[in-house]
């Protein structure tokens, strides 16, 4: 948390007033926390000493755990549930539509990091991580009937369930979340070129 | 927890003694408790009260909590480390040892699918957990190895590096633990087939 706090002004020569600590950077550290505590394990106690704000001062901007939660997880699920609605999901041959998903999928990791790895953690112990999980479920579920257009166009292979191959093309391109890192790697437009590559193609010369 | 603490003895008719509760029941119950609260999250009271057993009773079996996740994570690195040195990964074809791996990969998931989740969500806050990161960076390694080998071999397309090749296929491979149940779904084996297939050949109708 230390660069956080950093930033949240603690370094400031005293006397300074600490700059106003808004509901953007709070969520930010919390979503961070939630990570790695899990949401369970997280306290107000936990949240305090990595804002560096007061319990009070978080009280300020939020109402409860919960909300900084739903906060989180809207900033996952808004860009990923509007990529859905795109015209290039929409329309057009099923297989160019597939390829726009997993595109749209890692830009939103590459652009929202935090908080996608947050919605993939989401158990569903409270009605906000239910709301995401069925949220993530109809993601999936939009995702799974473009692989059966595209199976029913005969643009994609039938011999394996559209299910399982939904799962497994975005099982591959969330992966990415356990080690990109948006200043060390390739731009999200190329890494989304190779895993639609390896998607689409396979690893193997022929 | 309910199902685990019924399967101590706790249902037992008043009066008669409970079982011996052993050691590999109580790493059953850790590591399911570390993976669902974190292993920075989990204390004592925690474990005492998901095995049903006292904290000294707790500590008649091990000396740590990190005790407790060296041998959870053991359970998973073992045999996934031992598959980097059967036959089938060290010699013939390097297109035929990535194949064996991505299998063996997805035969220990299925067998050991608890032990594997919390291996994947090692952060490295401990030495056991910089341990464990060590041993899945090794293994990666390996991997990237026989990814290399292949490209040298011209069996996999040299267009993408090596070890993005191996991270993205095994990613793949990793994200079955998010929605595997091995009493709901396909056999390991025939998953295997699918996931090896899909990675070698991709999705795509040619």
């Amino acid at each position: 948390m230390s660069e956080q706090v950093a930033r949240s002004g603690r370094t400031l020569p005293s006397g300074e007033a600490r700059p106003i600590y808004n509901l953007d950077r709070l969520l930010d550290v919390a979503v961070r926390v939630f990570t790695e505590r899990g949401y369970d394990g997280t306290s107000f106690t936990h949240l305090a000493q990595a804002s560096g704000l007061s319990k009070s001062s978080i009280f300020h901007h939020i109402e409860s755990k919960e909300q900084l939660l739903r906060l989180g997880l809207e900033r996952a699920l808004e860009p990923l549930m509007a990529s859905t609605t795109e015209e290039a999901a929409t329309t057009g041959p099923a297989i160019d539509r597939l390829t726009h998903l997993v595109r749209r999928n890692l830009e939103i990791m590459a652009d929202r990091l935090p908080y996608v790895k947050l919605l993939l953690n989401v158990h569903g112990n409270t009605d906000t991580e239910r709301w995401a999980l069925e949220q993530r479920r109809a993601y999936d579920k939009f995702v799974a009937g473009v692989v059966e257009d595209a199976i029913t166009e005969g643009t994609v292979r039938a011999d394996i369930d559209a299910r399982t191959t939904a799962r497994l093309l975005f099982g591959m391109s969330n992966s990415v979340r356990e080690w990109y890192r948006p200043e060390q790697h390739t731009k999200p437009a190329q890494l989304a070129d190779q895993v639609c590559s390896l998607v689409l193609d396979g690893i193997r010369v022929r």
